[in-house]
């Protein structure tokens, strides 16, 4: 059995584990992140977090394979660093990833947390056993990571799976830097929220499964806006389909929750609208794993050294 | 120095090749398909051209490390054989790969020729050197291909690339077996030639190539379809750099003809539409290589046995 540590490094909190190969979880340091202070503060916090845990499942630290980190935001696979990092002020090109291979002489790897959510899937979760998958979030915002072969394709400024600025409307609704008519913009959590605060009002809607709850008991103004977004991600699903054809797609985050409403749709949707040689060949899967963004970065190490 | 054997089967002729590991051709038979006569018949008829091939370069036939096929359709990599076969009736299912790996005892490779050709243009040509590449060729049709560390992904169901039936104009225009407003329909060659036809007359639009150079005369017409066709060109290319964040596009087929009119139009609006940090960082490339489909077919063994 291989063992590796994952962190999870987000805006509020970080948590380092102790993961075999299998996502088994054999120990757990989770602190805040106190990211006011300052990558070098984090980092050491970090290091600090990683000596802690306990190592007795792997008869010492020196039988560990590798570190992974997620962060949220993209990476520079290649050297470490995060690219933006609006959640974590002053991170942007921090050597992260250097710093805890010289602290630790282990080999570390390093991509932002939907892309190792997205791996977890791909190797313990729903995606498990298919060549290629695309793993798919639709919560607060959109976003995505596509698997091969069990290694994550992160691109070159690993922005691989920010479907969320993808066009599905021209012209549409425009939100923050996203472009206008994007699919965040459209068919996100946020987005199908404001649309329905916008003509139902803010005490009627406080998140995206009210609409879906009142257009299954029939409000046509929630209908219509919960059917929308349901053709608007099935043109999303068709779209990658026909850039990658990934041999099945995992979907999460929280408007799955609603999916009673839109599941057959969804699907019907999405297979008229690619070629006939896929049609039901691309299973639509529902994430499996909870909570797997500390589980998916210890995969990172396995996955890039083909473990 | 390693040796390959490409064929390109085409719906009206048929090309082997002895190609070595750098794209150099050292012998070459052609024949006309005759596709009508069937898969067996045509099968055989490449078995004889293999063996007809002149082997002095590699020292006799039983150097050649593995035999590539291209084919005008998607294609199911795993067992070597076409999933759809629109311009070779009775194609479809027929194992061509294993027919040929027992003929000639040697590892033998399959995909479609936009796939082959956008492999050709990673090893050989404009991508060389990129980690990945996604190569669009923009003419009768619009299709693609995805090349990561030197091999394609071809997707559960070899529809990897299909990126013609990519919706970009909800509702919009209808072509064939096409999504309405699919890329193809919208923005291929025959599209923009479709759209001006209407409005300018066939006696003056005779190919894409008329649209743009009366765009460039500043006649009102051409310029506004040749310059939607651009704009959603550049929605597509967003799209995709959005779904796999590639290092490089490279773009190629008759409507690169005209890009003095778009070129620098083109580049703009795709930078604009991407997230900030990848813009500027995607080279938007133009195809190199010339009739690569047989020499692309070639480098799929070296490709797939990671030669």
């Amino acid at each position: 059995m291989k063992f590796y540590i994952g962190v999870d490094l987000g805006g509020t909190n970080v948590r380092t584990l102790l993961v075999d190969e299998k996502g088994q979880t054999y120990s757990e340091v989770k602190e805040s992140t106190e990211s006011e202070n300052g990558p070098e503060y984090v980092v050491s916090k970090i290091k600090r977090m990683i000596r802690t845990l306990d190592y007795d499942a792997c008869n010492g630290f020196e039988n560990i394979h590798g570190i992974g980190v997620g962060v949220p935001g993209p990476v520079d696979t290649v050297h470490g660093t995060m690219i933006m990092a609006s959640n974590l002020p002053g991170f942007a090109g921090y050597p992260i990833a250097s710093e805890l291979s010289e602290e630790f002489d282990k080999p570390v790897f390093m991509d932002n947390d939907a892309n190792c959510a997205g791996l977890a899937e791909a190797l313990l979760g729903a995606g498990k056993g298919y060549p290629t998958v695309y793993f798919i979030t639709v919560s607060t915002g959109v976003g995505g990571a596509f698997i091969v072969d069990g290694k994550l394709i992160s691109g070159g400024r690993g922005h691989a799976g920010e479907i969320g600025n993808m066009i599905i409307k021209p012209n549409g609704r425009k939100q923050g830097a996203l472009n206008p008519g994007a699919v965040e913009a459209e068919c996100s959590g946020t987005a199908i929220t404001a649309k329905a605060q916008a003509i139902l009002g803010k005490d009627v809607i406080k998140h995206a499964g009210n609409v879906f709850e009142l257009a299954s008991e029939g409000n046509a103004e929630a209908k219509k806006i919960a059917d929308e977004a349901i053709d608007e991600l099935s043109s999303m699903l068709a779209n990658i389909a026909h850039t990658v054809d990934p041999h099945c797609f995992v979907l999460g985050g929280g408007v799955m929750k609603s999916r009673d409403y839109f599941w057959d749709t969804l699907n019907e949707q999405f297979n008229s609208k690619i070629h006939v040689g896929m049609r039901n060949h691309i299973p639509l899967l529902l994430k499996k794993l909870d909570d797997c963004g500390a589980i998916g970065a210890a995969m990172l190490p396995m996955s890039q050294l083909g473990e």
